[in-house]
This record gives C-alpha cells, sequence and structure tokens, in this order.
C-alpha cells in the first residue's frame, strides 16, 4: 500500500481591499474580500517541501493590490476573471485558478466622499479558471438575504411517522435566510452588475408571490423564476434555512394567539437546498468547487 | 471579616418576538430581542437559595410574549417602559427593573406580507425603572452604524515620543462603526419613532459634513450635532472604532498609490469613547447601567 | 428550454442533545449536535408543493431525541449510523440520508456528576448511507484543533514574480487551526473511539514533529502519519489556514528582534488544502459531500 | 443651554501578542490581546481638533510590543501595570490609563517548541493607573469556563403570577458559562499565577459542591469560596448565563425520560449577575470601569 498525494489548493485567503475612484471631488468605493487558491505541479512542495513551484500566497496577496490599482474593480465577476488568468497565464507550474470574491455595499450619505453601509447581505462570485482561453466558470450569488412572509405559507399533507408530532397549518410565518449562487453559460457576458440587480430582484419577487406549501417549493419557484427571467443563467444553487418562528402558547394567560406573537427559534432549523437548472446547461465542470 | 452580597440583578436575557399586526391584508411587523433585569429583595435567594422573592425569568419570558399580544410593540422605549413598570408594581419583592430592547428592521418587498431584512443595523433602547411614579430612564440608540469617508480626513499635530513612527498624513480614509445611545431629558417625550429617525439622521450628517481632525472630533461634532438638534435628548454616549484602512505601498510594483488603493484592517483597531451632554442635564442615576 | 430539479437535500440541522447516562451516583454526558439530511422523491414536493413524500424536518429533530434516549449515545459514528439507517430503510421515499454529527468534549471536576467543557475543539462525523446494506461511508474527523511551533519552521526557494516581496526565511512562527476530516474503509469498523484518539495524536505528532518546509509539506506528513499508523483509514483531508505571525520589526526602538515578538494577524491568512490517500482506497461515492 | 464634552478615553484595542522566550532549545509561549485606553487633557482634541494632547494609538501599539521584548511578559497581571504606568508616567497630557489584557493558554505538545490551544477559555486582566505611586487597581478574571451538573440542582418555592408557568423541579441540569472577575486588595500583591489558579480552582470545586438551589444561590457560594481562600481578594463579579437544557417530552413515542434527554437552548436564557465582597473592601474607584 502506497500513500499519495490527492487533489490540493494552495493561496491566500480574504484580502480585504477598499478602492476608491475619483471623478472630481465625487469619489465611488468597492470594499471587496478576495480569495485565491491556486492549483498545479505541487508534488514535489508536497512529498519533499521544495517550494521552486509555489508562488507564496503573500505574492498573490500583492498582486489583488496591484490589479486594483492598475485595473480598478468594476463588477467582481471581471475582477475575478482578471486575476484568475493572470496567476494561471503568468505562472508556468500554475494549472488552475479558483478566485472568490465578497462584497459589501456602500449607500451615499451626502456629498461626494461619505458612505454608509447598506446591510448584512453579501454579493458573491465564484471564478475559475484554466487559463486565458481554456475552460472557465463564473458563478454568482448572494449570501444573508434574509426574508419573512407573515402569511401565505402552509404546510400539510406530510408523512405521518412514529415520531410525527408535528400539526398541519394552513398559515405560518415562512422565514429564511437566502444564500443563492447562480452559473452564467459563458464567461464573457459581461453585464454582471445588471445580472446580479435582476437576479436579486427576481428571487424576492418569486418569494413574495409565490404562496408557499413548502419551503421546498418556494426555493424552486425562486430558481425557476430567476432562470425565466435570465437567459445568460443556466443553474442556481439555493441553501434556504427555515428559521422557525413558532406561535406563543398565551392560552395560560387567557389569551388567545391569532397568528400575532411568534418566538423567533435559533436552533436546530429545517435546511432546504436545492438544484434548479436549465435542461441544456452546460457541463459545469468544478464550477462550484 | 464577613462576607456579603453586593449588588445584584437577574432576568431574562434575549427573548427573540415577532409581533405582526394586520391592517386588512397589509401586514406590519416588529422584530425585537428584549431581555429583563430585575432587582430587589433576593439576599434570601443568594445567602440560603430561599426563592420566595424570585419571580422565575421563564415568567419574565412569558410577560413579554403576553404583553406583545395585549399592548402591541410600537415604539420599543414605550414597550420597554410598560415591561419596566409592571414588573415593579406588580411584584412586591423587586424595587428595580432593567429592560433592554434591540430592535431589528425590516423593508416591504411587495404585497402585504413580505418583507427583507434592512441592514446589519440595530436600533437600541435602554429603560429603567422603579415602578410607575418613580425613577425612571430612557436611553435610545443604534448599534452598527457603519461609516466611511474617502477623504477630508486628517490626523496630524500629534505627541512624538520614543515608540512613535506613526506619519502624520493630511488625507486619509476615516472609517468607524459608530454605537451611539442618547438619554432622553424626560421618560414620557412620547416622540420615540420620530426622535431616533432625527438622531440617526444628525449623526450620519455630522460625520459626513464634519472636516475631520480626528476620529475625537468628529465623535464630538456627531454628539453636539444630535444635541442641538434634538431638545429631548440631554446626553450621547458614542463608541467608535477606527477600523483602520492602509495605504498600500505599490512602490515595489512601480506604481503609485495616490489614496487609491486601501488594506481594511481588523486588529488592533483605535478605540474612541466619549460622552457628549449639555450642561443642564439632569442626573443620570442608573441610566446608562 | 426547460427548467427542472436537479440535486436536493433537506433536512433538520443543529439539534443539540445532552445524552445524560448514570452508573449509580456517576454520571456521564454526550453533548452533540446532529444535523440530518434526507434525499429521495422530492419532485412533487418542489414542483407542485405535494407533501406527500417529505418527512418534516421536526420529526427527524424528535427521532434525534427518542434514539438518543432508546439507544444511547456512544461513539457519534454509531448513532450517525443509527439514524441514517433508520430513515432510509424506515422511508419509502427518503433513498439517502446524510448525519452530520459535532461533539464537544466535557472533563470531570470532581464528584460525579460535575462538568467543566474542555475546550474549542470540536470532534466531527459524517454519515451517508443508502439504508442498511446499502452503500454507506464513515468520514470522522475534528475542526479547530489550534496548534503552534515556535521555531522549526522554514520557508524559502519559492517562485518570484514581479509581485513577489516576501524574504525567504529559516526561521518563523507556524501556526494553524486544523480541520481534518478522515475517511474509514468500512463502516463496520467499530472502535471509533480509539480511531478517533489515535488519528488526534499523530495529527500533533506529526505536527510537532516535522521540520517544516512549507505548510503543504507539514500537511502531508500529518496526513501520510494517520493513514500510515491507522490501517482502518484509508483517505484524509486537511485544510489548514495559516495564522501568519509577523516579526515586529522593532529597530525604530533601538532594539533587535531575534524571533521573540511577532504579533498575530487575522485577514489575510494563506489556505493550505490538501487530500491524503491511500493507493488502495476504495471510491469514495458521496462520503465528503 | 451649553454643550460640553463629559467622560472620554481612546486608545488602540486589541493588539495580538505573541512573545517567545527561549531557554536553551526549549521555548515558552505567550499568547495575549492588549487593549489600551487614555485619558487626561483631551478637551482641545474634542473641541477644536488639535491634536498636541494625543499620543496616537499607533505609537500605544508600538509601546505593547516594545514593552513585549523589553520586559518580556511573565503575568498579565504585571504587563499591564508595567504598561498603564509607562503612559502616565511618560505623558504630561495622560492621566489616567486602562490596560485590559486577554491571555489565551497553550498547552506543549512534544519536544520544545510545538504547541496546541489549550481550550475556549480565556484569562483576563484589567488594569487602571493614575501612574506610579497614584491610584492604582487590578482586577483578574476569566471568561467562557463553561461548567454543567447533571443533577444536585434544584429550583422551587419561587413566586407564582398571573404569567407563571414553570413547574417547580428537584432535579435539573444546572449550565453556565462563567465570566468572573476578581479584585485585589492591592496591585503589589505580586503572586498573580498563583492567584488565578487558586481563584478558577475555588470557582470549579464550589460549583460541584454546591447543592444548588438556585443559580443566585450557586453563584453566592461561587464567589464566598474565592473569597474565604484568596486572602489577597477583596470582591468577586460574576455574570452567569442559566444555558437552559429542557428535558425532552419523549411521551408521544411512548418513552419516559427520567432525566435523560436534555434539549440544550439557545435563546432566551437566564442571565444571573451578582457582587461578592467582603465587608472590609477598599473603595473599588475606576476598577471595575
Amino acid at each position: 500500500m502506497g500513500i499519495v498525494l490527492g487533489r490540493n489548493r494552495y493561496g491566500k485567503a480574504e484580502t480585504r481591499v477598499v478602492r476608491v475612484t475619483r471623478s472630481g471631488t465625487r469619489h465611488a468605493i468597492k470594499d471587496v474580500n478576495v480569495s485565491v487558491s491556486l492549483s498545479g505541479a505541487m508534488e514535489d512542495a508536497h512529498l519533499t517541501g521544495d517550494n521552486a513551484a509555489v508562488l507564496p500566497t503573500d505574492s498573490q496577496k500583492n498582486t489583488v493590490f496591484a490589479f486594483a490599482k492598475k485595473h480598478g474593480i468594476e463588477a467582481i465577476e471581471d475582477f475575478g476573471l482578471l486575476l484568475a488568468r493572470h496567476f494561471v497565464d503568468s505562472q508556468p507550474t500554475i494549472t488552475h485558478a479558483r478566485v472568490e470574491i465578497r462584497e459589501y455595499s456602500w449607500d451615499r450619505i451626502t456629498g461626494g466622499h461619505s458612505f454608509v453601509r447598506t446591510g448584512g447581505e453579501v454579493r458573491t462570485a465564484l471564478i475559475h479558471s484554466d487559463g486565458d482561453g481554456g475552460a472557465e466558470s463564473v458563478v454568482s450569488g448572494l449570501e444573508d438575504l434574509v426574508v419573512l412572509k407573515s402569511t401565505g405559507s402552509e404546510f400539510h399533507g406530510f408523512v405521518q411517522d412514529e415520531f410525527t408530532t408535528l400539526e398541519p397549518t394552513d398559515d405560518r410565518v415562512l422565514a429564511t435566510a437566502v444564500t443563492a449562487r447562480w452559473r452564467h453559460r459563458s464567461t464573457g457576458y459581461g453585464g454582471w452588475d445588471d445580472s446580479y440587480r435582476g437576479a436579486r430582484h427576481h428571487l424576492l419577487h418569486a418569494f413574495a408571490e409565490t404562496h408557499s406549501l413548502s419551503l421546498q417549493q418556494t426555493l424552486f419557484q425562486m430558481g425557476r423564476r430567476v432562470l425565466d427571467e435570465r437567459d445568460e443563467l443556466c443553474e442556481i444553487r439555493l441553501s434556504m434555512p427555515n428559521k422557525h418562528h413558532f406561535l406563543v402558547d398565551l392560552e395560560p394567560f387567557g389569551m388567545d394567539n391569532d397568528n400575532e406573537v411568534y418566538f423567533a427559534a435559533d436552533r436546530p432549523y429545517g435546511l432546504i437546498e436545492g438544484t434548479v437548472l436549465t435542461d441544456d446547461a452546460p457541463r459545469a465542470a468544478s464550477a462550484w468547487e
């Protein structure tokens, strides 16, 4: 029996860059968190400690900063593609790059250079590249989009086994924190910001407009809506915790509770995960890894 | 030498209530986190384990839910006052109540009953009461209001000691996550929501409109603006971490960096804490505890 | 173009169970966090909202509690296998179960029933099952095993590109928070606790005893050691952030710094991820998902 | 009505230092997180932005590193006193210093220079100083000492009001995460490490050996034990969340639950806070701020 090296990758995670751009006295800022992972001819690095193939993670960090200066940061998808191609194309030992970017959004307060953070929600991009002209993928997304419906949600008709005590309901609170990632058909798309705004809009509106029979059904409707409306996308993956809101029993205090007072629980929570895709979606390769 | 019981309090922390109110098919929601702390004749409870004076924390939690039903939740300051007075007035052994409420805000998506969480920022209220007619205080506030100026901030003229290596600057990024709490002159004010919106607005605008010579000076201007504009307030306390954004040295890569590319650091960070008050502010008693 | 449902799973996450077992006046406790995910005939649930195939996540939670009573909780691997098989075997619509368990460890203080939490480190198990007699896998592991070497770590001989400014070093601090997961050859092994203690021991000792030429090389040595010593294992995956400790420049203060004073940085950090396996390792199927 | 500056302080928070000390090939490490806050003649800094009295927080950070080199780090209480006195004594504009230190503990793995983090628990020190020879205080402590009793805990005889539904119990799980801070009679004590080990030991043993009638009673016993046994201490403050473990109702599944299966809840939780002190305790001044 021999012992061998399997899949591996390495890189610099969470380089926090704020890029300021001036147009006269009016400034714009981009606030991003960039994580780079590289793969390639890394056998010797692992087996003998010979680092001849290793571009230091410190150099990767420097590259992120230098590229922010040289190219600016427009859509995070473009910035990620630039970086990923750079590493593979400039380093003979690197055959694959993965770049993950998280973007925090800011609103203007007043004047040209003062800003306030918009909220907890984060825009994401995940780029894979084998180098310019090679296999590539772009997955865009968001995290922590917290939504709630105070009615318009049912849950019944489910399996009853010996451990089932849940009562069916035709009116409950439905709340979740959406993590969604959607795969683009092509990395040459370009309209990333418009695509992001569209996908986000359709997720929110499908959530609001679907009369829910389960979180699974809502998830599918949200995914379908995005794919129906955005031709540039071919697949979407959603992870939606069911943030339980339990109706409080007020009867001991002589009160009814007509879906008015809820206890928002922490754990445990339901967790619904699903993929929706078009039947002509190209192969995903490493897009989701 | 004897060993004695000193100050003490007990209660139920972080009861998470979502209260739904209907107006036809249009719903409104209030999402709050309520922490109750009670004090009083608790010697026996501590010294002998006799619980005859102890209202269980479980009952406190039930009271929060029952009051949410009975009274609804309008301004969190009012809800806190209701609760605090109730505990002192209804329990002979309880002489003082402290109620702290955190409120998470939601925007409407579309239709009457679908909502999306607004952001990371939290509205707060801290109520102390010795019971109806007794000493009382209301402190309102906010947490995690994250703001940044991409210019209009200097820092120079400071002390130079043997450990000082910092270069003076006349142009830097200034960023902070504001925690602010402001004390009301009276608990009978009533216009809590208007007061909150006003204070928040003035904090943001004073931050944006102050040409900063230090975070201390900015803090004072923010506090002063709120007190200048809101007569119902007499004191404000601000805690403002200096979230350092360091200019990246790009010279090794043959690039200048004219305040364009910053590294957003985590730790250490500056921490500036200060109080601004009117010279006629009434005594605070336990308001801040 | 049609839109279809892809891979999906659902379940109850993070059910927190504490199981007490008595042997006379001597108690033992098991403190675990159980997450269940089920897959199967879920097309209708997603497409039409028909829940006839859906075992509620609430019932899954109840099952965890009931099984904790009925079977006790010995090794988390066994408890996970019991649960996973139960769901597939008892539910016609469920064809695959995934159970993830995290265990928090406790030490005895004194006497038979008082305990203190051991630390931040967590023991993990990930079980997949197609039901009794079907395909199954057990992956055990740990998280947040934080280790540091104050010397015996070098890093040099790496690639120099235009963005490389890092100086080679033959003496640095090496620190990481190990997340390790190892795959068992068989689910019928049984000696889970012994296996866990062994794997943990070998990870620690390989870290301590390897003169490090890079974190990649250290990672491989750690993985190899575990597989060399534990025949019941066939594959190990390690994720090791390089928690950078930077030597502080004290020269401005007239002091040298002979590897004595370090600044422990937060972000960015290196991230080294790798797999080590035996060349006869059976196919992994869904073991790692 | 005028608007004035009230209490204020500023400094550098969370400087993360790892100090290595060598004795031949045997190393020792100290891993600490140091937060400095200074107060003094800061009117101009706030009111006019004149920084002539301001020692930059960056210089404070440098001082922490330089002192770690020059003096080493033995007990965190001593290191805090050194720093606090230095700032007040060396800066004419600084009249008061507050230094807070958190220490993370490590165990040796094997050999002279490899370590593993001990756990989640943190040792703390809070030092106040008006300078060498002026008023000073040392408060030591710990955070996140998580303890649990699986029996030996009752709770009954409490107040019954209209919102009370809690059943009295003579056998429950009692669990808490202790935050404790204890004040030393003198800053000249010196035996800090011995004092810390003693206090921690007595907290644990008083928890284990007290038959609990309420968490308040347990808290008092823990505080009393520490003061009884450690003459160098005059006051202790404890904050103990009641981490509720609810007995799961297994009756629907035909099972009893004789205190065997518990659900560990997150929120809400009880929160018990109390002070125990000797009747001859000197005035605390700013010790706890």
